[in-house]
């Protein structure tokens, strides 16, 4: 018998300039690892390309109103006239199945999230340093001086939350960082609140 | 600069006949660690071979109880007329020092280290099922079925008091507890309450 069986819902957030995405990808690089990406759900049409399932959920406005409506979403929003979103359904049925459920989302997003799942994982990335972040954001594109000034007062007003969160995560490396969050994940499996039932359960048998 | 320069108390405990000692072993072999054992004062005298501040601090009779007065000791207890304790300047130094210090403690001890110093992690072992601690205690040595079974009895009366530690880990098999204790320990570095002011102070720098 197995403890623990049941996936987590490990949301890995912070401001733009951070490095979230790579973090990601070097997480699933992790051998062996039992890690699901949440596909995301949209309204927009597929480009050339892209899967149903895969890189999207592709869907009706009807289809995704409805889901809105059912409050099916763990966070959606609306840019340029499409909706995107993360639909709760498809993360519950990894999760049921033991698959840890990796969502890459930015500050606002995963405070919503927190409102609705407090039992998810929440991670805070931040830089090895202020100069770091400076140059990560100066080197992103072409960005004028006052643009990257602007973007580093966001990044400062949204470290401000970081107490909001259950861990902080330094990206001083791409691959410590990934090496923290998977022992953060295997940590949490072991956490009272999240084991003791299956654990007294498992003590009942023989 | 690097975060979380301070070690943790690491407590390590659970019933007898868990594994709680193999397992503290395997963890002192995983490559690289940053461990170090809680070195245990005694007013016994050494026997031939020990070595003073290795095997135990040895101290008289005096100086125990000095310590015991200026609450010097994260718990203590007497046997057949000799003091044992673990000294808490010993254990602060490791930490102040980087170490994570592991303490290997019975559930009792545990509990009173617990209301001393409620930010160590506490760690409660448990075995796979309910029969392999069984098979455990019996293999032991040349108990009756009675002592067996009164063994069995307290350590039920131990686990139904896991539910007052942070982390519940499974000895499955002894590698992959060790491997499960070292997440928890990285995990528990990375925990927002335990890096936020640090943290914040690394921003505040370039």
């Amino acid at each position: 018998m197995k403890l623990n069986e049941k996936g987590l819902l490990v949301i890995i957030s912070g401001p733009s300039g951070v490095g979230k995405g790579t973090i990601r990808k070097a997480l699933f690089e992790i051998p062996d690892n039992n890690f699901c990406y949440s596909v995301s759900m949209t309204t927009r049409k597929p480009r050339p390309g892209e899967v149903d399932g895969s890189d999207y959920f592709f869907v009706t406005r009807e289809e995704f109103q409805k889901r809105i409506d059912e409050n099916g979403f763990l966070e959606y929003a609306e840019f340029v006239g499409e909706y995107y979103g993360t639909p709760m359904d498809y993360i519950e049925k990894q999760m049921e199945a033991g698959k840890e459920v990796i969502v890459e989302i930015e500050v606002q997003g995963a405070l919503q999230t927190q409102e609705k799942i407090p039992e998810a994982v929440f991670i805070f990335i931040v830089p090895p340093s202020k100069k770091a972040l400076i140059e990560r954001l100066k080197n992103r594109g072409t960005d004028t001086p006052e643009k990257i000034q602007k973007r580093v007062e966001k990044a400062e007003r949204e470290y401000s939350l970081a107490y909001k969160y259950d861990y902080i995560v330094v990206n001083d490396d791409v691959h410590n960082a990934a090496d923290r969050i998977y022992a953060i994940i295997r940590a949490e499996h072991a956490k009272t609140e999240r084991s003791i039932h299956k654990y007294y359960k498992l003590l009942e048998g023989k």
